[in-house]
């Protein structure tokens, strides 16, 4: 299992504001929770930024690379700027994200073999919302598609199905689920990855709703995660899951968590 | 979703005392509780009790519906128990269980069906452990089998395919989840159930466990499961995963909890 801890996002107020005041200490602080808690990647995201995204990603990849030695993950929809920040990058980073939109698939697949980067994939389309098993699966079927033309390892790939609101739609959840599944058999070596705020939308006790869903996902197949590694329930539910998805040899991950106190 | 009240269950201690003593109104409160917690059917156990199931079980029916118009689950391995027991029941009740056994089949679904009665039917085999999905099906199929050529309804039967303890087999949740899932698609119109604790058995933190099994066991198609209603985090992670496998049209059920102060 994959964990890219998503703390540091620039659509949280906190992180904004120590981007704007260049506040190195408090980012790198965000940085270390992340890695002491099992991120396996820092994501690394100021888009909320418009016009100035560029050159606080820039600094956010040199303070963090200052304080941890986690690898990154470069989070722009913009190709532009993922292009531009890739070269500050020491460690083998992933890329989030590409979507099937010609400019990202161009500009970003080959930058992202040349740094032999991870790259995430999202099962989006311009023309359709992909809300059901089937719309994702074809969307996943052209990415695979692509990034193997590309030449990029199908085991560097990672897709991200797309889960929406089950507050506007009830069967989107399952049908996310279903494709992971889908998906992880389709085309073997392939990852998968979610991010799990988007399914508690306008719902109440968001936190329960995102762990509950993490936990079936991993039942599922998922095996990468964007979250926050530092809720322990959160992270209590995933370390469960994956014993009870069999990736747990002898409980030893689940029983460690345990003697560390992370279980909740 | 059908939910089986499992508090009044002679493996308990102070429900072993309270049977010993017939205190009847401890009992009955324990029947109201789980009423209140939204327990469709209340599961009574007197299986403890060597030599003396028989008159402590009749006496578990007779308290318990003084005090709840909730129908009962009468939950014992021994034909001759159910076969006793069933005459004293008052609304068509569930039986807790039959397995391909010839003496539970051949004894109970003739007066599961004289009675109205759901049943409950376990993929258990004299011979193996049916830990893997494939004799887990084997099983369900030889038990439809006998249920449909007996006449029981395959709406009425439950099966429950029975899931080991994570801590001696790291594979046994997945392949009963998988199991779930199958049963479901292969046998339209049939239920699927199950009882959580044998999962987490010798484990630390075993309710995080059987709370996490739970939720994604209604994602794999679970609608019925032998729980404690009264427990407020496996109550919220059952209503959210209810939620996530689009069983609850516009979230009305998961909003109610939340409104009573139920997700927890």
């Amino acid at each position: 299992m994959l964990i890219i801890g998503e703390r540091i996002n620039s659509s949280r107020k906190l992180i904004a504001k120590a981007i704007e005041n260049r506040d190195a200490g408090f980012i790198q602080n965000e940085a270390k929770l992340q890695t002491s808690a099992g991120a396996d990647f820092i994501d690394v995201n100021a888009g909320s930024f418009a016009g100035e995204e560029e050159d606080h990603l820039k600094w956010l990849v040199d303070t963090v690379q200052r304080a941890v030695a986690t690898p990154l993950c470069i989070d722009s929809p913009d190709p532009r700027v993922i292009r531009s920040v890739l070269p500050l990058v020491e460690s083998a980073p992933m890329v989030n994200s590409i979507t099937l939109e010609p400019v990202r698939l161009e500009t970003i697949l080959p930058l992202a073999m040349e740094h032999k980067a991870k790259v995430i994939g999202l099962c989006q389309s311009e023309e359709t919302l992909s809300n059901s098993k089937e719309a994702k699966m074809d969307l996943a079927g052209q990415l695979v598609e692509k990034i193997s033309a590309a030449g990029l390892p199908v085991t560097d790939f990672y897709i991200d199905p797309l889960v929406y609101p089950v507050a506007t739609d009830s069967a989107a959840p399952l049908e996310a689920l279903k494709a992971i599944a889908e998906i992880m058999e389709a085309y073997p070596g392939v990852h998968t990855t979610c991010g799990l705020t988007n399914v508690s939308h306008g719902m109440p006790k968001r936190k329960l709703i995102n762990r509950t869903f993490l936990a079936a996902a991993v039942c599922y197949g998922l095996d990468c995660a964007i979250i926050d590694p530092t809720d322990p329930q959160l992270y209590g539910a995933l370390l469960t899951a994956l014993m009870l998805a069999g990736k747990d040899d002898f409980c030893t991950d689940y029983i460690g968590a345990y003697r560390e106190g992370r279980l909740d």
